[in-house]
């Protein structure tokens, strides 16, 4: 059975465009909406059979009983009021957006059956070129919903989900958004600062290590202004509670410090390890 | 033809263990030798015919004619004087250690024939149990001569690595340990500290940007505590490098500061891709 008649993705970049190639292959909708602001990223979800219609224009998700916002954070800040005006009054909202507290507070204001939802699939890679209908797959969905959200509508979104073969863990926007600055969004910092610090004409030099310590900075800068400034408080104090670690790990080496030394690095990859 | 009679590897871990392996494959000579300090491991080698003898006692590297230090850095520099009273006088010494200023500077005063080496391969794995013949396969090695250094004992070891397929490639000491500083010590010092910042029950949240950032957390803290505290300046300056990228980062989020970010974001951005 169809969960959804009609579902309007806001942004068929490599989130929004997974999702496309997901609820085509699952079966989950009758027809896909595609909006994107590049006429030719809708001509390739096109030639591709990802969607089965396509609008620069937003009021192409007229008739929509799911819209899905795939956009970068401020874009889904932004388009919410627009999107408002042109939804049947039972369509459901979620959104995508890597940043949670902002999009919650704002976008459940504006609709009475929106469920915020961070999928923590992709990568460093953007664009429709990159998406896969398999991304989903055993990964982690996290639901943000708060006392205002409909439960009917969360339930459906849940479904949703777990229909594209994620796992879905429920917190508070709150909550989220201080777990994903530890997890996710200092990682990031971390690894635009430290290939900011490595001199250009040493990167020939370059091995696995800073290869992989490194990867995420390739990220789209435009999705991590957004996120930076969508979540700067915790994000900020993340890096502190970093550089205190590395501040430790500092005055071991210039004291000599064998000891404490060896006990930072044991108690650094015992974790690592626990990691998995 | 065999480059080599008889190679003595001292210790048979990842990278001694792959060595002797490599040496074995390319036939690079008639006999190898392997040295541990755990009768487990040689009992390994023998059984696997990576090695032709072992021992604990390192008497038996009597009679090499090249001589392939690979433990951590301070038992490569504890090790030297015993193993000059051992070895023919015109025994090739070389070592595969990570830094290489204290190294090569006490080395090339105990023996003739010394040529520093440091082959980057390797991962955060240790031990014999993770060597492969194929590791140092397009891998770069880069050989650390000074005017001290036997022009012939280095073309043979030039030789050496070239026919393990490395690319090989020459660096002063100073300069080694200034590079790899930048290159490897400080993205290991780095991926150390990131792990150590994230709550513990944050880790099941995480997903691959946090894996492959701290990958190298999980690395042998034996084996950095001696490359830590054997290039303690250059690292503790690279370590000043990034902390002042990551307060310009800081700084450009705590003040919103849209223009001055994107601009961060985009040159990280750029930076990474040409590493490839």
């Amino acid at each position: 059975m169809k969960l959804f008649k009609r579902i309007a993705i806001v942004g068929t970049g490599l989130i929004g465009g997974s999702l496309a190639m997901a609820i085509k292959e699952k079966k989950l909708a009758n027809e896909i909406i595609g909006i994107s602001r590049h006429k030719k990223t809708l001509a390739l979800a096109k030639r591709n059979r990802i969607i089965n219609k396509g609008s620069q224009d937003i009021r192409i998700l007229a008739g929509a009983d799911l819209v899905i916002l795939a956009t970068p954070v401020s874009a889904i800040l932004k388009l919410a009021k627009t999107i408002s005006r042109i939804v049947k009054k039972d369509c459901i909202i979620t959104d995508v957006g890597s940043t949670k507290q902002q999009i919650v507070s704002r976008l459940e204001k504006i609709f009475i059956n929106y469920v915020g939802a961070h999928p923590l699939a992709g990568s460093e890679k953007r664009s429709l070129a990159n998406a896969r209908a398999d991304i989903f797959k055993n990964s982690l969905c996290i639901l943000t919903p708060t006392k205002r959200t409909n439960p009917s509508a969360l339930k459906k979104i849940e479904g949703f989900w777990r229909s594209l073969g994620a796992e879905v863990a429920y917190l508070s926007p709150v909550e989220h958004d201080r777990l994903l600055a530890f997890v996710s969004h200092l990682p990031h910092a971390i690894a635009f600062s430290l290939i900011a610090s490595v001199p250009k004409n040493y990167l020939k030099f370059a091995s696995s290590g800073l290869r992989d310590t490194t990867r995420i900075a390739a990220s789209d800068s435009v999705i991590w202004e957004d996120i930076f400034l969508s979540n700067p408080k915790n994000i900020l104090k993340t890096i502190g509670v970093f550089e205190d670690k590395l501040s430790a790990l500092k005055s071991a080496i210039s004291k000599k410090d064998k000891v404490s030394l060896n006990k930072i690095l044991r108690l650094a990859k015992n974790k690592r390890e626990a990691l998995g």
